[in-house]
């Protein structure tokens, strides 16, 4: 974690935050979660980040910002399949002026991680689409979670 | 095709819209495509439609309109899998005061039609997001493309 | 419920089996769930009710049969959208010899019905891949989960 | 490129490998494609790669191997929504004696590069499902493919 905020705990633990079953749809004709699933995944448990520390989608829109995703990536350990039970972990890697990095990590329900990774997400003015410094209360309330 | 229009042919043929290969993603663990996935493809089937009459959501949304999906329906005949090439048919069955009914079929590279049923769209108002007449200069549209 | 069974309840509730947040992923530019994704939480509900009558896909492989769909259909009542939390509903409509037609509902956690309507399966044999009858422990276990 | 092989240009062009109009399906509500949906695309650029090589993931399989995504990594520079052509391009960035890593971006009409990145895949044993060298006759047709 590289912050220039003494605030905010430079190795946080990864926390589950979005917890599901694999479904049919997900699997390919391998028999095995497609690899661009993990990408849902990954997102789902971002935005669940974001609605434990009250800043919601749609409380970022009210508040005059929302993210875009600049870069993902994952390396994929083993596979998933079918009715696997998945928790999707993360923990603030970095915080930037305007960008946010994740550690993203899938567990299976026996503890295998199935894949891990990262996504960076730029914060952006919504109604100018320009990069746009994340705010303040934001960084508060990242420090908060991860310090809790 | 009922209609009171009698300008519009009472029984147009299918016209094939969107072509495409079958994707690794759309395929399930049971090595064909998962059933779901179908109404991605005759959505883009309408889509294309539209685009082709010069009506395409973008034109729609300029000229105050768009449409909502009230039912769709697909009765499975075969399967498709990795690689095979689908064409996406459609006709008009019937125009009202603001719904759209189409006819659907999925057809497979030897003939074999795949899938076939039905989509329903109702036009609705952009701002009001409540039902609207469908607009004369779209059903002139349709006309002269069922009678092309 | 048409069924010769007179030990299956005629009018079974439904019951609440697959209940999820809307993900991001699953909106489209309308800002609205894409219709063609309730589909894959009906298949999700469908694959939870085998799940707790036992009678899973894995179980159902073991025993030597699996299902595929035939039919699919959905009326749309209402919109959802990023976040809200929709519970699937599934009633058994009809047993045949081979095949399998539940009705399906979909309810956002106001009480608003967002779409309605039914899937129909076809059992198959695994190695065959032809209709084969469905199992009477299958049928049994119906019968216990409509009546308990 | 790293590689042993003098006979694999070691700066091969990109080449167009899978073109595609953007579907509404897979749009999400801030109106663009939904980052994940680019690793879709990403995966049938390589399928149509190993089809224009004649090693098809079905002609694969016939000789006793397929491949397995380990890493898959994407920079999103531009957006990119309903209706637009998009153009996958791929080049050989390395091969190893199990895996293969792909440079890949994706363009749109007016040129611009909208994601860039790479995706390794190990080429699995189709019984055992552990890593297989690349047969030979699948290195010989990347060499002929580059540098034709």
């Amino acid at each position: 974690m590289e912050t220039d905020d003494p605030a905010i705990d430079p190795t946080p633990d990864f926390e589950p935050l979005f917890e599901h079953r694999v479904r049919f749809a997900e699997t390919d004709m391998q028999g095995v979660v497609f690899y661009g699933e993990y990408f849902t995944f990954q997102d789902e448990a971002v935005s669940e980040f974001f609605r434990q520390l009250e800043h919601s989608h749609d409380e970022q829109v009210k508040d005059g910002w929302q993210v875009h995703v600049v870069n993902a990536s994952l390396d994929y350990r083993d596979t998933s399949t079918f009715g696997d039970v998945l928790t999707n972990e993360l923990r603030v890697a970095e915080i930037g002026t305007s960008s946010l990095t994740f550690d993203h990590r899938v567990v299976r329900e026996d503890g295998t991680v199935v894949a891990e990774g990262t996504v960076t997400h730029v914060a952006v003015d919504v109604e100018t689409e320009r990069p746009t410094p994340i705010p303040d209360a934001f960084r508060e309330a990242v420090a908060a979670f991860q310090n809790g």
